[in-house]
């Protein structure tokens, strides 16, 4: 139990990632930001490297920088496969938005199981996927089959294994729930779905650079995740895709693109897609968005993901014993997994003032974190950067707001939810 | 008749728009760019506002920034609408690839003409829309019936009008052809389809900055294009969709992501999606890539699109002038219309020796233009920055060259075409 500031001042003296906090951009020393779950801080070389590309690649280099940039995505997916996925080379590429590779993966694997009717989605998922699910299971006349998980602890495997029969052709599920931040067992929800003959298509949105992911050893099929979160890439950074190597040639996906075409210069008369990776790509990508991942992807390589997990999950428990000790005294009560073990990098509690206390934490309390409908507060620490302090002060600063009630001057309005 | 490099400069001392060169960055004096048409060259500005987007936004706003950021690609789609496109408030957005917002429209299009099966296809546009639509009939079902147009005069309007029967669905044109640069009649197009039921969906690429567009004025239906050419966006830009407001209702796309969501925050269960312009959003866009389109715009919006087309038709003559009157005797042809205002901005030249020449013109002469298969130059002047006597230097420059011979050094070896 950490009951002294003082012991969180020890914890980070003892951090072997400590050092990494100078690689990022922390102008305002009294602001406190446990929002990296959302969006990741600014890596300090990332203004440098993109003004580089901007004035040396294209201002310089013009058309002709397209020698460097027409394969960029494919080697930030090499790196990110080997850092960070667990996947192998040629496996991973970065392009589109999470959305739009999640469509693509999605409807590539319901053509590859023809004879089945019936997709497995999580019903506590994220907004985007059971959307794009939900709208390619309607124009395919498909059957959405939603297993309800724990709003606070997650997918129940027994629940999810009952529901993978074998009209099953595509599960799609969140490595880390992005409300209560609880983690699944990949490696179980790989075999069982592999038994039964489906497909699984992995959301890693917020678990790449938190949790160690091993697609290839859990032979995962598929996988989509977003670059902005504990990946520093920036607002809207490209989104990655991971399609298993065996998979490549049975795959086709529906937005077929110039840049998923053989010989693609020749733009030859017919779509005729390249073996690799390369055939989900579709347009040409946003090479200055993606550029901004090449320093950050460089700072998760040097701590590592297994310390980077190691610390985040000793922040996840100083969050956890804190609240435990202030703010379910207060009326919190936690609405994550309750062992770091089990989730990801952020922990969810829930308070039915949750929507003012997230606005009035950060105005008045320089302490920014984030708001889920309808009742929950996201604490999102990210071990890259945030300190043992910053958890202890950002708690400290959360109970003593509460206690004053300074929340209670904000309007109950959640059409102002942002 | 320019024959001589004086009557250039007197062109450029009477060019009104000759100030707008200095809002570019141009380092290199030797150099001249005539690939505006592939990608545009970066305006002086955008470095520091990108920095500023990054350091200021991002860096100190962190996630915050995104009060500014989540209608940020409608704000810049407002500004298209207004002085790029014809088009009106609320008809416009940014998102995405030009690819993919094909994909979407396309495939919106299709939906909202249930009773038809045809989708009618030009042989020769850009390669990507061709294979995406394709793709699109081939999961449906539908027919795809194409329309030769002429490789240097583009669309035959009577062919076109034979195409467009009752059972067609879908139209998807270039309105500037990729590689001839011919310039199709919009209005024309838009009035014959609307005849035949059927809707049309413009693919602006080559046109958008270049000539003008009148979208709303011409009754168009659907548009999608990129911002990195005439627009100087830089690479991979975020391209922009368009959809006449009437067609708002009753159109769905299908990669149903949670910008296009009504009251996208409270992650309702289902996806309901808003009545405007964003229900063709779908995932969270790639802010720092689009950040790089205000500087951008607000060059074209100071110069205005009718200044810088009538500076690029004169551009243009003299590209036809000269290549006439130095290159047809060296094996030249013209693949391109004659006349300035049947094509956009930029001209193709055929030579059997055009990949090699194009090169050695870049590595040992200084100019960039483009090669596109099989054997078609394409000098791109760009009226925002060319000038007249970067065009009477790169032709002549071309025509030392190939009488030195000096692109026969270079190996045939199309598989080098990048």
């Amino acid at each position: 139990m950490v009951d002294a500031r003082v012991e969180a001042e020890r914890l980070d003296r003892e951090d072997p990632l400590a050092g990494l906090r100078d690689r990022f951009v922390i102008d305002d020393p009294h602001l406190i930001y446990l929002d990296g779950n959302s969006l990741g801080r600014l890596p300090a070389a990332t203004a440098g490297h993109l003004d580089a590309v901007v004035r040396r690649q294209w201002g310089a280099g013009l058309v002709r920088s397209w020698a460097e940039w027409i394969d960029l995505g494919t080697r930030l997916g090499d790196r990110l496969a080997e850092h960070v996925l667990g996947a192998r080379p040629g496996e991973v590429t970065i392009a589109d938005s999470t959305s739009v590779n999640l469509y693509k993966l999605a409807a590539a694997a319901l053509d590859a199981r023809p004879g089945r009717g019936t997709i497995v989605l999580d019903t506590d998922d994220f907004p985007t996927d059971r959307y794009v699910v939900e709208g390619l299971a309607e124009a395919r006349g498909h059957r959405v089959r939603t297993v309800s998980s724990d709003p606070d602890l997650g997918l129940d495997l027994a629940r999810l294994r009952a529901a993978v029969d074998d009209d099953v052709a595509l599960v799609v599920l969140s490595l880390v729930s992005y409300r209560s931040g609880a983690l699944t067992d990949m490696a179980a929800v790989n075999a069982l779905a592999r038994e039964a003959g489906a497909l699984v298509l992995w959301d890693l949105s917020h678990a790449a650079g938190a949790v160690p992911i091993e697609l290839a050893a859990t032979g995962a099929d598929l996988a989509v995740g977003c670059t902005y979160k504990y990946l520093n890439g920036g607002p809207g950074a490209p989104a990655f895709l991971y399609v298993r190597r065996e998979l490549h040639r049975t795959l086709r996906q529906p937005v077929r693109g110039w840049f998923g075409q053989r010989d693609q210069f020749r733009m030859g008369p017919h779509y005729d897609p390249v073996d690799g990776i390369e055939r989900f790509l579709s347009g040409t990508p946003p090479i200055l968005a993606m550029a901004a991942l090449e320093p950050a992807l460089a700072v998760v390589e040097e701590a590592g993901v297994t310390r980077l997990r190691d610390k985040g999950m000793r922040l996840g428990e100083l969050v956890v014993d804190l609240a435990r000790q202030w703010l379910v005294p207060l009326g919190f009560r936690l609405a994550s997994p309750a062992r770091a073990a089990d989730r990801g990098s952020h922990v969810s509690l829930e308070h039915p003032d949750a929507w003012r206390i997230c606005r009035a934490l950060a105005e008045d309390a320089g302490v920014v974190c984030d708001f889920r409908v309808p009742d929950r507060l996201r604490i999102g620490p990210c071990p890259a950067y945030t300190r043992f302090v910053d958890v202890w002060d950002a708690l400290d600063r959360l109970r003593e707001l509460v206690i004053r009630g300074d929340h209670r001057r904000l309007p109950v309005d959640l059409a102002r939810v942002t």
